[in-house]
């Protein structure tokens, strides 16, 4: 046991600061009652609470708060490693609606398949949470731009 | 001049209410302060006034809201077309997001492409309002599939 | 009327010439039986003629051949606007069969939708034409990037 | 050892002989040189070595070759799964080519993600070989259609 942390421990705590910074920027997180979850190198989850706020005309929820959350994983996730002082934009993405939407809460884990120079290439799971019960929802190809960050 | 509406007319404002009472049972649609614009068989605008409550990190409209509204159009402009008895999921969409989404309003057009008796593919555009000015921000493909109607 | 060929129909016939050759360098293209159509600013046509060696299971156009001159009928509409020294390269593209693809010939047509600095996204119809008829059979939208040509 | 084959093995043989018997009967795969490798339920595997009948303009595999025997590899990893007295068709498909294509051969692997009553959802893995080294090439999510089978 050591009082110290470790250069990897101190990069785990600054990669996250950065992202949930990013997070906390993004007026749709909040309003919908998203939450960012693990953040490691290439890999974000983010987290929704079921609310009556998320819901489609069957009381699911809805196919755009699941791309939501599936788009923020993705872009997050690319992120992680886009290159110092620039920022990402998501190019396009397609989502694959796996089953009915339904639980206590949606988590979507988005994962960086491919990194170039440019685009970064994003893979995102997303499952819900009932009754202890973890359901694939949706399945996502996602293509990120790096772009030069002119707010920074 | 006419006293006496159409069947025609009396058609338009049944199938308008129809979508009206489904996008009004639809909880994101409302929290986002999306609106009902156009609806005409095949084909359904979607409005949605910008609000820091629909931001990413730099303050443009967030891809999720703008895909949110993309999916909802297309997703009732295959309901107008859905046979009785049944209603909508999405199965699956792809947007391109063409443009940074800044604007008063962003307005989504859904049009149904193809028909067949389990399945629609929709077409969707997105366009941002600026200063009387229109930009297309996004353009989406969209699966619907049809599902026999257990709530009405 | 004049002898003279005017400075659009000399760009004309340049654009046509300039992907000409770059559709005769695929091997893919020739082996498919594929044949370059119109070509134009932002929008260039492929046309494949039906051939036994195109088919699937069934005896239809396999959906790999008609994805095929949909992504070649959209790489060369991107390049048609491509900077000068560079030359195009697929990112990704997202395709809808929308009918069983029957008939003597399939035409795919690639409409440049957006033109960035790196990437440009197209949208590509495909249908069959049969006894004189025409029939919708694929929509894509892809996503090209535009990358320095070393070949040249 | 045994002279007895299991019932799995047979099962896994006649698995195989359906899938091939289809493969067979795909003039493109033949027309390409594609070659069906592992069957196993839920998942196919599809070999294409190069050949300079498969190249785009620059002497890499089409983007088209690419797909096509994603497609296929998909297609008939869903058909593994298909009910009695059905075959399948592409609905749609999104692929993300994320390297150049280059090397002695191309193997696309079909993995089913969910099978339901009428729509199979796909992921596909397209990787080169290229001197005893693999690289991913290409990444697919595809949706397929049961349809009853009237050629049987």
């Amino acid at each position: 046991m050591t009082l110290s942390r470790t250069a990897d421990t101190l990069d785990a705590a600054a990669l996250r600061d950065r992202i949930q910074t990013l997070f906390d920027r993004s007026g749709l997180m909040r309003h919908l009652g998203a939450r960012l979850g693990e953040v490691a190198p290439g890999r974000v989850h983010v987290h929704l609470p079921f609310a009556p706020t998320l819901t489609q005309h069957l009381g699911l929820f809805h196919a755009g708060a699941t791309s939501t959350i599936a788009d923020a994983a993705g872009g997050f996730a690319a992120m992680t490693q886009a290159p110092d002082g620039h920022t990402v934009l998501s190019v396009e993405f397609k989502i694959n609606l796996l089953a009915p939407a339904r639980g206590e809460s949606l988590e979507a884990i988005g994962q960086v398949i491919r990194t170039g120079r440019t685009l970064t290439i994003v893979q995102v799971d997303v499952h819900a949470l009932n009754a202890g019960k973890t359901t694939p929802v949706a399945l996502m190809q996602q293509t990120i731009i790096n772009v030069p960050d002119r707010t920074s």
